[in-house]
């Protein structure tokens, strides 16, 4: 009897797509009068990058965000496209982003995905807000609160699901969840 | 023991926004001089808008869903406002659109949602392509296909999901799933 293909869903930002990298980016330029020395990946360890700003900054990154250009240039988290393309012959795999929380995303993640991830059906993107929605075995998320949504349905009676945490510098120090550093992490994880 | 709250995913053309009346209205409007009589939804019985038009016109339908302003002003299903806020009493509500299909559609449907359902938190509304990807107990959808994908886990040892047809003039021969014709029929199912 064949077994059924299992689902995986994978977040965005910060798991296929690099916008801390453009945050800092953006901040050390726009800012660098104000830094004694640049904000690194390194140097955030264990904050969120809203944490890490003076408060009077956040509207600086939130500007950021909503700037037309913002999700449609960042880069592409290493390996992420050739490790997805062999995943999706093994797995249903939907990329799932809470563009909900900036509605103005959702044209540039859209043309984002379709020029890097051109292999990923559109039919098989997802733009929501509370990932407890998602009907998936697997979801690859950075944030926590994302993947405890989506684990919260595991004692009611579904299959189990599994929430597995990508490494950002926000959560390094975060337990609770299997963890994956980089894309050849998960290649590993699911490709064995 | 408190039972789960059961999940009900709602989705939009047709379900709670009249796109077949605006379509209708437009094409009307614009081809008047090609028609003997207007195109109703009574003469649509068991066919899509698409099949009841010459091939030639096609376009034109998908022209003005491609227009800015289609998806704003779209009317709202008689008492479906009402019907949702009381059904968000008793279970968790997401709006569900394969708004993948039409990307231009995306700001138009959240300004939309934000102007007529103001009470559904921006977290509950999920853009996608595929609805087998909704994790969720009942999806209330015109479309069977959708039905089919959200019902296509059921034997592979989920909860039981379950596919809602709501009627509209494309599906009123169509058997297999149980049937509301407008939502005072919601109401009557979901609190009786």
């Amino acid at each position: 009897m064949p077994t059924r293909r299992k689902t995986i869903a994978i977040d965005m930002d910060e798991v296929i797509a690099d916008a801390l990298g453009e945050h800092l980016l953006r901040y050390n330029r726009d800012f660098a009068h104000e830094l004694t020395e640049p904000l690194t990946r390194a140097s955030l360890h264990g904050r969120w990058l809203w944490d890490a700003v003076p408060p009077h900054r956040i509207r600086d990154l939130e500007r950021y965000m909503l700037s037309d250009d913002f999700f449609r240039v960042l880069p592409v988290m290493p390996h992420a496209q050739r490790v997805l393309a062999r995943l999706q012959t093994r797995y249903n795999i939907f990329i799932a982003s809470a563009a909900m929380e900036v509605p103005t995303s959702f044209t540039p993640k859209y043309q984002w995905l379709a020029e890097h991830f051109p292999f990923i059906p559109t039919s098989h993107i997802v733009f929501c807000g509370d990932k407890s929605i998602l009907r998936a075995d697997f979801l690859i998320d950075d944030n926590p609160r994302q993947l405890r949504l989506f684990e919260s349905s595991n004692s009611q009676g579904h299959p189990h699901r599994e929430g597995i945490l990508y490494t950002s510098p926000a959560n390094v120090n975060l337990t609770g969840f299997r963890r994956v550093n980089n894309w050849q992490d998960v290649e590993t994880l699911f490709l064995p």
